[in-house]
């Protein structure tokens, strides 16, 4: 049976350290997204506490539990069935962890811990024990990623192999130079991981600066053909139905099929 | 130490079936590809007999042996020091092949057959045993793979993991719908690979249409940034000089490591 899933890949203005008011600003994110239909809702990486740590000790101080009061305050904003994933900077003992966090109205699913580590994060945070991750979700079988993890066609891959139906993918993207004309490189990689494995991704980035980090504002909609089939409006959010074609199916009529005709023991 | 290599993607007309004309063009687009310097050579994909077979006799009767005479003809117009890459189809005892020859002016090298086979040619040859392959030639290590066989992120990554300096992509790529002002997509995921393991990859595609396929047109030089660096001019022939880094360095200063980032066991 073909099915749709309309997500929102949705960027709100961060400020860095400031827990509280991110919290309302993506409160309001998620609230504009569920009234704009969408059944899942992708926030940045870090969405909660900003990016550009000088230390350990200010990344911190920015950091929440999974049991922090803020979650159900978004959580409540959620229709039913709607599913969110918002990245958050976790502490756990003493831990922390670059994480997402994926939620309904009703139910904290889980959370992804970031294993590729980019920069200076790794004087930060702990790596994340698995690569990607895949959660049960109202909508099907969820996939997440964080921005680094998914420069290694190692994970898209793996969890489109796992049954993902879609990655969410939040991002803090580094502007970096390329050529006139060109999309940024990590939505080419993206692309790309989307088209082998015909994994529809929802990225969300950040957009302006931080500290002098020039955000790359690769907010978007990638379809499962690999095309960006959507991106931001002006209020800094990206809308869009995807329609995902018989759930699972990989086939390229006649004679192929993307996953039927790996040769996995040649790997 | 810095180095860097001179390499050519050249596509010369190709017409079915017709191996002795094809091996004159051939002939005619290595002599030319050398009088401009390059040091690596890539022809297309079953350059010498051509792509759109109606059956396995059609492809049998086009056919060559890895000891035809062609070869010599061939090998002739290199000067040392020279590598060549020539897709054909490889007629071995009672088997056929969509194979690429790797030589030098004086050395059979070797030949990889391809193992992903698109469309209709699983009913023509039989799949090769490794997923692209690996050949130790004049400028350093040489990785090569075949049209679909790249569409799998797993080949070229493990490729570059086997420590090619630059990958050798003879396609066939027919033209498939694309959003206006969009690269081709097996460009993109080139693109993509390039950058994820830092490979630059040349790629020798066809031109023009046979048997009513449309080709994609998609002979490129793609840089170790998985940028497209070179495209045919008049002649046919993308000529660039890559500048390929310190070989077998993955290092993204000052904390990363493309591949010392990766975390093979969890996946």
């Amino acid at each position: 049976m073909v099915w749709s899933l309309r997500v929102a890949a949705t960027s709100p203005q961060i400020r860095l350290g400031e827990v509280a008011s991110n919290a309302e600003s993506i409160r309001v994110a998620l609230k504009d997204a569920v009234a704009a239909g969408a059944e899942l809702i992708v926030l940045p990486e870090l969405a909660t506490s900003g990016y550009v740590f000088t230390d350990r000790d200010e990344a911190a101080e920015a950091s929440i539990t999974r049991d922090d009061p803020l979650w159900s305050e978004l959580a409540a904003v959620l229709a039913p069935g709607v599913t969110a994933v918002v990245g958050y900077a976790e502490r756990a003992e003493h831990h922390l962890y670059n994480s997402a966090a994926v939620f309904t109205s009703d139910q904290w699913i889980g959370d992804y811990r970031k294993s590729h580590l980019w920069g200076a994060e790794a004087g930060l945070f702990e790596k994340g024990s698995s690569a990607g991750a895949l959660f049960e979700v109202p909508f099907g079988r969820l996939g997440v990623a964080i921005c680094y993890d998914n420069e290694f066609p190692e994970v898209p891959r793996r969890l489109a192999l796992g049954g993902a139906d879609v990655l969410a993918l939040p991002v803090n993207w580094p502007r970096v130079p390329r050529p006139n004309g060109e999309r940024p490189p990590e939505i080419i990689q993206a692309m790309a991981a989307a088209r082998s494995s015909r994994l529809a991704t929802v990225i969300a980035d950040r957009v302006g600066t931080e500290r002098g980090v020039e955000w790359t504002e690769g907010t978007a909609v990638i379809d499962s053909g690999g095309w960006v089939f959507a991106v931001p409006d002006a209020s800094g959010c990206a809308v869009q139905t995807l329609v995902l074609g018989v759930r699972g199916d990989k086939s390229l009529p006649p004679h192929n099929d993307l996953f039927g005709d790996r040769r996995p023991h040649l790997y």
